[in-house]
């Protein structure tokens, strides 16, 4: 098996390890994501990885997903919360999604509580510091191999 | 009459008429503009369509209008929910708008029963797929005539 | 096509263009319904128009509908905020049904932002005064031909 | 001066004096209205009752006196929590009017501390048994005076 | 015993069996009509019945069986969620008078959740088709039984 | 009859006729409490009026007045919408209590709807300027003749 | 035909007939039960009786029962209102289940209007008493018989 | 490493794979155990089992826990909604605990978004079926390890 | 005077002592049981001690007091907050009951504020560490001795 | 030891003992005031009470109390509900304060359920009459013990 | 130009510098109060302050300052959350006037997010301890050089 | 001190001065910025100025602040009311900020009133036109000069 997964990195991520470690970890985007890329080697999967601050670059990116992408493992960030136009995009492609959290969110303030993606993903895992993404990848390959 | 109109087309609705049919129908976006430039030819109006995912540049073309446009006929998509920018942006212009939808929105899921768009147009039409851009139009050039 | 369409008007629209012209307008209800009449002998469609204040009699209006017409355009006043009873008498008798108002309700007080009624209609359309109306029968004669 | 009020009795009127004493007290609907003629011999103006329990034929009322009436007394009943088609009326006409209550509302179940009819009055009595009739007519007729 | 029993069908009901019959069942009125007065027979009881799409006159109805019904039974329809009027009739007159639904009201949309009728009756049976009608009759027979 | 009346302004009512006439009208404080002095003569009954805009002041007032006053006719003012305070004062020394206002509550800004005085009184009038004192001393008068 | 059901009688009802008769009526649950297996003899069906305070044991009855029962009556008692996990079960058994309450539950605290449990239920009865019993077991046979 | 875990299987999962399977799997309680027992000899891990639909007895296994554990995988099934006394169990023994479930709890009815549970967890794997408990597994070591 | 009281420490309370001291206190629940009975000594009364984690089994012992108690203590821990069954198995018994918190609930979460017990108790004690049982053994005989 | 402690009597309570004595009990403060002179000598602690209906003076009595109190019990009267410059007052100065009541505030209306105060306060004891202070009394000298 | 201002200091602020540091800095009232005048001598403004901890005597402040002064800069404590009595003391006087809080309101407890004064005053300006008032001179003295 | 300051305008500020003067004033942000720098020369501090109508835009320019700033003045216009992502970037980044407001938005529509930014800025100004951002870059130099 040769999945393809498109992993998004929302909003402030990319501040990840230098900034707030006490809720986000050590970890810097840039580890996180070699350690994406060596799982990836390890599954022999294809991972690309993608951050930005804009809820219309990731919409795009979702869009184009569509034409290489087996699924996505997005972390959305605080777009988690409002972005009913990130969710339309995940429902109109219809690509196998999981929704990922650094942060246990649940254990944070309430309006952190709500996700407005979460309903059309597959599933979600929060709370496990950059594992998260590991766990969600792993996720969404279980559920590819059970549909293969 | 020579009215000029920009037709808005928000997130996600690029991908008309190749993704969710049973919802959105199996009209692509651009048959839809084609649509509207018969209809504009037959009424020897102008329209100019212009779609984007992203809520900075839906508000840019907006404030852009104001110099060509005597109108504005506007889809929000899911940016209908939530986008107070928006709103700012259609009432700090002042350019007679019309919002549309493809589907019901009454019909959905509660939290597109919402708009926070409505109150600062003329008014809305929801439900008649691709039709609610002509009817909106027509919507438009009514009140247009009625100023004029 | 020879469709048959029932136009409904509910409680005060008997009075407009004599009542509260800043807000609905300076067009009685005798003059819209020579609108209708027009559009319809234009489009070669039959409409029959039926004002009541009475809740009930709007209900068997609808019921009566079923034997001879084959859509509703219905502006249920101040009976789309609470009417289930309405809501009930549309979903029943199953015929396509248009709502539509003369003002931009989303623009006005609260508690008329909620349409009890609009999620067993085709659609809703709202603001444009007497065109509402116009813009309604348009509406459903072109749902009605997409099922012909 | 020789004002002419329409009071409407709203639904389930036609009972007082027969059932619930304890809440609405002895005095029948035949008495109220034999004690606002006395009282309207007693002021030298015209007073007409009308009760139904159809709020139809109340709107239907409230659109008439148009014709003939300066004010209105109302007793909407339980219409008050509900009927914005009675509002709409009663703001469509625009006769001054005094909505009564024969018990203290804010005393009783929560749904009757919101009355969607008060915003559109003059202003509201309740609480004093008939007297609050006897008291909406003075009410009525005091404001009548200050704008003759 | 010979009681004397009104049962009183609210707004839509006149359609049964000929409408929406996956959400209320083949069975038309009449039959249903049929069934009562069978069962009444069975049990020598009189059974009046009675079908409105009028809220104004399902109070009149209710204010009329005071003078020969020693119960009601009655299936308010979407007047259940709404019509404190109603409510207040049923208070008003004080027969016992039991609320039926065809439907599980529990099991469909949130609006149908909420009786404003329910506090005033004996009780309330819902979602057992046109035998809950014939439960509702049992159900006031044995309560009239309890207080002869 | 010789009746005691304790006529209570709340609090910013010293400002009548002062301030924001087109709310509260022209009259001044000093004006209404000769005009409710002229009808206790005219009734030949006693009325004692006290503002203040102190909380504890009026609840004091209250108190005392169980020691000579037969009811009481309050304003309470903005107090209206959060004082429990007064209102437990009220219900503890069980004199007849009606709550006027000036202005009709309902017609403006939400907060002020609600009474969590209104409860413990008699009876509420609201909406006819001074007249509303008048009508409350009135209907204070007609409830301790009933009780006579 | 020879249908098997369970009743199920929730927490608190051991009581029944000894503590607040004035809510629950004076019929002892065993009583009740001896109601029950009568009126099981002249339908000629099995009925088995089963009373626990205890959620779990609740929970492990209603599994049970799908091994020999062809229904289920259930008066979840205080755990209407909240055990999301009593009306999974009944969900995951798939049994038809019928909700019976012996008092009026929408005539007593806000708390007791919102059944959990309701929605997986074919339907419910309240307000009867003992007799409640009896009408679900009525229901559910009628509606088994429905199925044959 | 031979880190000890408990697994928790709350109400109604006994009932796993053998009903409702289109919401939860065909897959049995068994065969997940079986499962979590080989992931467990993979990783050189001892995994015990528990499965119970009484509250009580998991917060009791929660506490027993404390003797023998290092961390905890549960699933509380429905009492993730409302049982604040789990969650109290949980904060109070002070285990790393993993909260998971095997369908996307946010893509079903709105009671089953809340987890009262979730913020004393480490963190939460919703919509993965029997995978859920695997990746729980697995989150759980990881972070076991992390503090190692 | 020989008063019998059952105290009854609800769920998790069995770790007292042992777990989250900064929130709970050092005291361990058998030492806070000797003080209990140290002070029943003193004061000439019986106090028998009772703890579960099970919801149903706190039901049961306070059905069985009835037999034998006088009144109750009761610390429902996170029950307090949902268990509707527990708040009926009080009111059933009507034994005097006492509600007792060790930590001041209202200086805690959100959800820590409501209880559905305090109702049909005599009163609430909160704050007090293991004070609050000996402040609630203390309230309870006054108010035993006050019907004495 | 030799404690000093502030007792505050919010609004309203210097009626007690002569007005709704069945909500409040027959004990005038008088009495009450004297029952805890009676207390504080047996423990040899200083009492001080005041009484006040004006918020403000409530405030001023606390601030004065830092000079001279090691403790403070309120009974905030219907303050409780509202004050939040009371809550402010107690959090500013800093003396271990008990919120006391003589009523239990959870059987009564629902405004009385919230205290603004609570969250400030060691604790809070309501529902047993004037012993409400005795027992303050006594958890506040056993909260002063504890830290001494 | 010599505009006069007065500033309220609103409930508890006396104690400033010696309580709750940690929230509210270590500076006290009457050092504020000596920037305050240094500020005005620079500006050749005047400046009159008043402290209290009743909302009546803050009433009767802001009244008799129409007399004398051309604007009012108020921190109005907690009585910010809920005295609309003060509220419509600004309203009513009419003089320009700024809201201050030492501390960000925003980033504290919910109930401090709701300012009931704000909407009657010029603006709000929270967060930069007693620079707030500073900052609300001068915004005050620009909006009145503005109107100059 | 050489402070270097971030001032950013948010979506719609771009057309300040041409559009809603009545709202917003005459001033341009042209203007704006002008007397921004002004001040800042003044007072010997950078000031550098963006402007975006782009969320994603904005986020990036608060991420680069943090190379060269020492704190940032922000305008977030509508995002103000939902954007979590800004307000995470402005947590994240950990620069001092100053939230400002051109009106007073607590005089506006409901949807205005809540800040999600406020919460992580050092306060909020709002109402006193182009002068909220002077006295914004103030209430920032003031609290850097407490940190110095």
């Amino acid at each position: 098996m040769s999945a393809k997964i498109l992993v998004i990195h929302g909003p402030n991520l990319n501040l990840l390890g230098t900034r707030e470690p006490e809720v986000y970890g050590p970890v810097t985007l840039e580890e996180i994501n070699r350690q994406l890329q060596a799982y990836a080697a390890e599954k022999s999967v294809e991972v690309r990885t993608f951050q930005s601050n804009h809820e219309g670059a990731i919409i795009d990116a979702i869009h184009q997903a569509v034409d290489w992408a087996d699924g996505v493992v997005i972390n959305p960030g605080a777009y988690t919360h409002y972005s009913c136009a990130i969710r339309d995009a995940i429902a109109a492609v219809g690509l196998p999604t999981v929704e990922v959290h650094l942060s246990n969110v649940y254990a944070r303030e309430g309006f952190r509580h709500l996700s407005v993606i979460a309903p059309v993903c597959l599933g979600q895992i929060a709370g496990f510091g950059w594992h998260s993404y590991v766990l969600g990848l792993e996720a969404l390959l279980m559920k590819l191999g059970a549909f293969a």
